[in-house]
């Protein structure tokens, strides 16, 4: 037997047990995850050296071994985050929906965990405990498989956080992580339907896609945001600098910052040499349509290929368009369905950019960065669903649940 | 560009204007879809025909054919079911939730269509009708891909919904089937990522696994249903009977009817006698364990893999456990996830059973067979879902969309 197939069995056995766990029975264990890993953030980082250092002979980019590196503050903030966990509404067991029917049958909906949750990650080892607390906390077992970078990492972290969660009276077998990093070991994972109940893949583009090509098991869809802001002919211009601005800057490596502004043209003229001033002053290279080029000569060409891109970094392609039939039109060819916004000051506009654009946030006058579980007020957040299935937008505990419908009756028989 | 893609494209523009219609003018097109199937029907008995003949002279059998068959009534019925449907409330545009944060950002989650929905299904006609109506409503332009069985009528039922939804004023492209019934066409339908939202596969197992397997696009699994009444030994018995033998008999080919009963040894000897006469006088074949078989001299003997199997027919097989412990067990190991139940008088008993049996449906003292869109009260039913992402047990128009974030600012920058 492989090690997803058997671990995932074990996974299974133990939902089930996790299912039924009272909140304050998880709640101490998140506590206790937490502690586990401050007393033993010594143990956490001798783990993480052997990490870097294969890192550092292979000859990895200074910002991915800063990524991979575990400190005393960044353990502290892992321990914190289960914290936050510990203190959030456990979303089991609520009653969404209950009515009854013209025979008396009483049906309701109630929320449950999903099961089995496999996460699929890149070499990040926050996101180990991150993932580990927020699916415990929904009642799930998880089957963890991060990247070969992180592996002395991730084992260790688990290997604290189940301890502790197991001494605290979860059942063996709710976190696991997979320690064969190799393909082959992914791809078991992705094809163990009946076990595993839903994947969610957290990393980059290639990562996603190989996930949503290969797997079997339900896949939830995540991340990749090519997002937008349109700055609309009846707006407040100063708002417009400072919502774009934001938007591109304020962290322009996650997938709800801005790639592409649109400009009516018909405030070209004024808005295009302030916006790009204030961009280049922080560093943004600008990407500008022909026409942005003749309004602010100096600007780099945008090529076709700009429009589609998610750069993730400090570059934004700006173009000029005729209002807001072509700037809709342009985010429907060229967006991604994350983030998008509108600044305007015109009532109609703002209800026609929410009703029309197909995005999993749309926001009028504010700042895409805001797509984002803390930020919604969810407290948490495990990823952003780029799909429309199941959970759209910023998942939270919520999302990591499922309902089962709960039906009392007295003797009905269907006629 | 082949047939699926070409379709799809056209779907997915269609979906942008259908997201944005009225109720009105959707209500009005099933009005004239249901209208222009009454008054075509001898069209559409005529192509009927030419797939009955096929059937017939492929010798196809008797329940087949009958189910391939368009008769007035049928045809009548499928107009009607149009018109249910015309009468059902829109479930796009509410606001599900709408709060305020501390930075006053107001963040609604707003219902709208799923977008492109793919149908996969057999033989059935009355399937295309249902469909088309259903995801019209819900906002979603729909591809139907039929089997070859009923491909003229299909192409002939889709002429004329097509026709009479686009004289309504619904968008071109919003019903069409994909004519091609080879196994590339449903291939390619299956991988058309980023054009289709959805697919549903309606059908037998294998059906329903050959998409799971093949399909890159998100797909709710429906429909496969070993479901299991449990009798306790502190129960009612006449309702005991009455519920068991209404979940094998009243329509024993469909998922939600019973295929195994579980009984308390405690009472075996006295219930099963009467129980299993009952099952045997309506004409199902009992297969019964050890037990059964001493308590019901007669009875056939169950194989092992009777435990596991979806008879969909006049069979059930019967097995004595040891209380609910052994009951829950049983059913955790060859329960699909489906629809269970538990006939008892004991309070502690029921809430044991809601709470641990994992499926779409748990019944106390009611039939499996309620699980269902109609009796549930939705109105409609395009499937059962036993999957736990996005939908589970019956779907009705809700389950055909989805949410999107819909954020009001007045210049919210993300600090």
């Amino acid at each position: 037997m492989n090690e997803a197939l058997q671990k995932a069995k074990l996974a299974k056995k133990a939902a089930s047990g996790l299912a039924q766990l009272s909140t304050d029975v998880k709640d101490k264990a998140l506590g206790m995850m937490a502690q586990a890993l401050e007393e033993q953030a010594g143990y956490l980082m001798k783990a993480n050296k052997l990490d870097v250092e294969a890192a550092v002979q292979s000859g990895k980019a200074k910002a991915f071994i800063d990524r991979l590196t575990l400190t005393e503050k960044r353990i502290k903030d892992m321990a914190d985050g289960l914290r936050v966990i510990q203190n959030l509404q456990d979303p089991v067991g609520e009653t969404v929906a209950m009515w009854k029917r013209p025979n008396g049958l009483r049906i309701g909906q109630r929320r449950v965990p999903l099961g089995v949750i496999g996460i699929i990650y890149e070499s990040r080892p926050n996101v180990t405990a991150d993932a580990a607390g927020l699916c415990l906390k929904a009642g799930n077992a998880v089957i963890l498989r991060g990247g070969s970078e992180a592996i002395q990492s991730n084992k260790a972290i688990v290997k604290v956080l189940s301890q502790a969660a197991y001494e605290a009276g979860i059942p063996e077998g709710a976190i696991q992580l997979i320690e064969d990093t190799g393909r082959d070991s992914a791809r078991q994972l992705m094809r163990l339907n009946g076990l595993v109940d839903v994947l969610i893949p957290r990393g980059g583009p290639s990562l996603i896609k190989a996930v949503i090509e290969e797997a079997t098991v339900p896949v939830i869809e995540t991340g990749v945001g090519n997002c937008h802001v349109y700055v609309d002919s009846e707006c407040d211009q100063d708002m417009a600098v400072n919502i774009t601005v934001n938007a591109k800057i304020s962290r322009p490596a996650v997938c709800n910052a801005a790639e592409t502004l649109l400009v009516d043209r018909k405030i070209a003229e004024e808005f295009l040499p302030v916006v790009v001033k204030e961009l280049q002053e922080n560093g943004v290279e600008v990407r500008g349509c022909a026409e942005t080029l003749e309004i602010v000569p100096g600007v780099v060409p945008a090529a076709e290929e700009d429009w589609d891109t998610e750069y993730l970094d400090y570059i934004m392609a700006v173009k000029v368009v005729d209002g807001i039939d072509e700037a809709i039109e342009h985010i429907e060819k060229h967006g991604t369905g994350h983030s998008e916004a509108i600044v305007t000051n015109n009532y109609f506009k703002a209800q026609r950019f929410l009703d029309e654009i197909d995005a999993a946030a749309v926001f009028v006058n504010a700042s895409t960065r805001f797509t984002d579980g803390f930020e919604f007020g969810f407290g948490a957040e495990i990823g952003i669903s780029t799909q429309k299935l199941h959970a759209r937008g910023p998942m939270g505990l919520k999302e990591l649940t499922t309902i089962k419908y709960v039906i009392q009756g007295d003797g009905q028989i269907r006629k």
